[in-house]
């Protein structure tokens, strides 16, 4: 019975999904004499927390009720009074909370005060399913650095181009439009310099029902891209250019003249701890990294992703100096090939998607 | 109706999968008064066809009766009369034929014989079924060459070995499996000089219920195999080694020495056309090509293979300079890739099988 | 994308699933720039409309916005203000309705009003599942008498009790369950004097998450109710007896006294038609109709249903004079049978369930 | 392995359903160096054992190989002789048996036979698959008495008739069709002489491929069947009228006039358990009862029945008087009823059809 409450309090929360960076999705229900009296979903950043939407809804109702919330109520004063305080002073019994906030802001702060203020607090009901709908934020808050998801696209014969250079275009519309789908719900969507340069994309989200557009990044040690790049001037979402420390001043010049803004590190190239660690001061709390094979290829030698989406084209390309979909240096024996675990295989029109997950050592 | 019997006919030749080579599976039921009197299936070349067992079953019964034959029935003296005089001594009414046999002695020939002696012949019921029983030999007879299946495994990102060449085990037990399954179904199977030597396979069908053991082939232009060779000392399936015009006699003379048949093609190189005709007049019907990447590469340029079976382990390797699964020259243009129909996508234990065929112009 | 929004709307309406009679269940999602700003359910009668909470959740953001609402807003001073006014004091844009409201006082003025207002309004997105998901209200609204579901358990060959009488238990833990779940989900639990007399049942909700409790009715034209039924004393919910005019004053007095509501028709005797107006009267929107044979009898000759759930257990009882599940007079020819539409067949334990509906004319 | 062989084996036997009364279906495959040498199935009484067919198209294969036969080889020298003798002398190895045959002049002899002869024996390969194929020839050979499957058709409460006594059609054409495929299946059918008078049943098999007329048996105490009756004019399958030992000779005389066998029993009445065993006595191993309600409740009072087909119209008739499906005395009290193991609910057309087996005590 608590599971089921609790489902709906995920529903509620899923109901927002994208809209809610940087904060976590959050959904609430309030139920007293098994009928709900209250419920709510946090919508966006900046506006009421789910707890006091369910809160104000349930009214005198909320005395003597349960409430049940996905994620641990908050305990810090932030742009909302801490939403801990509000239960206790709406009286209710009893809180059953899915996942405890791995913002070290809170972290059990928001438990201790109901519990303090006499509440039952029952913790961990339907708790995978909670973290699994806020992975991101879980991720960012405990590394803090972006979730990064690979997103890849391939032959069957793992290839993305032929030994002449024609790619266009491997996948059908259909994975197409699921990338589309998942650049909107990353913060940030990543590149190389040499994709940026070969394809000048404008890595948006080409959605009729689109609400936003993430960051688009290049990597760019040498800051070779050019400041007539399409990107720069369709006025969509910021462009944000990582270089090395020797990357040329009037380079720079030209391309923040262009409206990039530059992020130009202390190190001379690029490696990807550095990278994600300086995304995640800048609050990146997931990376959709979309190649090319040189980019894939580093971020796999660095073991930097939680997450790949590798979309496969029924077809074959061949060719020994064909391009691989991941390049980088790889991996020197077969023992320490990065194994993966399928959570899923779908068919998107002619084309396969493959979701896996680095498997857990 | 008929379809029930025919579906019944084709179980019947299906029982005998894998043992009846080079003659095609073929099953016969014959029926009267909705009454099954008489069955039976070819079960190895050299003993009674499928009509004769079930003649023989039904006696008198078949007179007015209906016989359901999975392939038209034979109209030349073989090692056996013509089953075609057979279905007219016995008298039946009526013949249903699924498939006319592509066979150029017989095409059409066993059902004019039948038709002239009055009996009624329905051809084409289940047609497509009993076709894909007998896809090796509907190829080879219409070809002059083997039906070609291209078993390739990689991983994800279509590697077969890292930079450094480390390989072994790309992909896990019950795959391996799935291959030995597959060598035993067909005539011959096919490696490169290079596999050869690296791997020194022995290519045989290491499973308990194994009752035949494949021709090994080796495509190895200048005779480089050695004649210690691990295959050449089994004493299990031939093994051909085909050279080009070049090849030096005295390693000829050792590898025969050494037990191997060796092919000494008139050209200076193999070419897969070449090769293919080559093996169809040595009655080779159905060619299970294990690669390495050269090779599938060579298939794949020449566009000559009739089935793929691609196994992928869910791992990714990585590298710019890893080894690709598909090597050779590979397509110049997106636009000419070979385009497959997916038929199957399988999981076997922790791998994922894909079973494709090129697509039709 | 509407039916996603609706969808959604729904999945609120139904959350609050038997709390809200005699209102209907109603969701509400206001959506703008494809993000969710607000989102509410109507949860108990003299509380808040879905739209109250829903627009209060948007505030400012509900400017330019689209409201899904899975009834139509309400036009009338009821408890609350009318939520078309809200509506447009709220100012969205556009009004998105699932169902127009049956409700007389309504019945298109809330969307006249929004029309009048200029805002865009669309009717009828997802209308099937939201009339489902009201059947009772709907039924109600447009007939003025009760929703009525005939719940009937026999075994597999139609009997309710053996040639002797002999009758306890039927079904089995899992059906009875699901029966107590059914009675939960309606105003008003009704018997005959009969089955009152025989089985002296308490018609209670015996589950855990009880939270209302339905009115119990007899169908007793000359009072034969003991005054010490159990039903009278166990204060749950309130008991009313329906009798014909010729009921005895005594009686009818005595059975007050012990806590009985007398409903005393202006006829002699009870008919089906009569009865439901008279409930209908008495805001009793939906009956669930628990037997026995007589009364089941009854409402099959009158037609008088609108919902059944038959409750197999597979066992045979047999005998010429055994209890039939339904009695009464029954049809006279085959072609006046009533025909049913089979909705679903589930297994309860050993038991099955077959919900169905009267085939419409 | 062997399960597969078994499997085939199984497959081939039910090839001849309902073609070889009163012999059992069996099936033989044999097998060496796991290639398929000889396969065979019995088709009718009077034509060779299965075995014989498989061991004729081994030949000198036979030497060394595995037989599997789905049930016992015969020992005793009937029509042909004894198969666990050919088995013998055909030197198969190893004999793999699925059932003992319950036959009393086999029942392990021939299994027997064989090991005396050195031959390795299994028994028990996919038992119940083989014992459920010949679900009649068991029942009959362990008990003498013929396989009861009672067929009742009535609508979704239990009735067959109005109380007008209207009747026609109760259920589909979907589910009649069922009912002549399964009347082809039994060797019998049997009506009471109230539906015989009723409905003057002609009770054949009308379906395109009907290949056999089960013989019609009408329960007729004191003969009162019309020498008119339908039946007994169509020169279809035997008429055989049961009746008690007081029955008028000169009716018995017309009616034998008429074409009807008359079985006088030495009862004044009909009891089941006597009926049964003179069927036996006759030869019946399978016997589908139609009904009516009297002969139903007679074989349910008696416990009397191996499967029940309930055909159940959706449909309602009511009445306290309409006709029950099941009449005769019936249970007196709950706990005898007689309980069931559904093993399936089928749709048909509009109909359902629920099949089910008396729980074992
Ligand atoms: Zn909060
Ligand atoms: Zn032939
Ligand atoms: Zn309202
Ligand atoms: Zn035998």
């Amino acid at each position: 019975n608590d599971e089921t409450y609790m489902n709906f309090a995920l529903d509620l929360a899923v109901s927002a999904s994208g809209q809610t960076s940087p904060n976590p999705l959050v959904g609430a229900v309030i139920v007293k004499n098994n009928q709900i009296v209250g419920m709510g979903a946090h919508l966006k950043a900046g506006t009421p927390h789910a707890e006091v939407h369910a809160v104000r809804m349930a009214g005198d109702q909320a005395q003597g009720a349960t409430a049940y919330v996905t994620l641990e109520p908050c305990s810090h004063y932030g742009r909302t009074p801490p939403c801990a305080d509000l239960l206790i002073e709406s009286r209710v019994d009893r809180v059953v909370v899915a996942s405890v906030d791995p913002n070290p802001e809170v972290k059990g702060r928001g438990i201790e005060k109901l519990k303090a203020a006499g509440i039952t607090v029952e913790v961990g009901v339907l708790k995978e399913k909670a973290d699994k709908i806020n992975s991101f934020f879980f991720h960012y808050m405990k590394t803090a650095t972006p979730y990064v998801t690979l997103k890849a696209a391939a032959t069957l014969d793992g290839k993305t181009a032929s030994y002449t250079g024609s790619s266009k275009w491997i996948t059908g519309e259909r994975a197409r439009e699921d990338v589309h789908l998942n650049r909107m719900k990353h913060d940030a969507i990543l590149i190389g310099a040499g994709t940026a340069a070969a394809d000048d994309p404008s890595l948006n989200v080409r959605l009729d029902h689109a609400f936003r557009q993430p960051v688009r990044i290049i990597l760019d040690t040498s800051l070779r891209t050019s400041p007539t790049a399409k990107m720069l001037h369709d006025k969509g979402a910021p462009v944000w250019i990582i270089c090395g420390s020797g990357a040329d001043e009037k380079r720079k010049q030209a391309l923040e003249a262009a409206g990039a803004d530059i992020i130009k590190l202390q190190e001379e190239t690029i490696t990807i701890p550095v990278l994600l660690g300086k995304l995640g001061e800048k609050n990146i709390q997931s990376l959709y990294v979309e190649g090319g094979a040189a980019v894939h290829g580093s971020f796999l030698d660095a073991a930097a992703f939680q997450e790949l989406h590798y979309y496969i084209a029924p077809k074959l390309i061949g060719g020994k100096t064909a391009f691989p979909v991941f390049g980088g240096r790889g991996i020197a024996l077969m023992e320490e090939a990065a194994e993966l675990v399928v959570e899923s295989t779908e068919t998107l029109g002619e084309d396969m998607k493959i979701t896996a997950f680095p498997k857990k050592g």
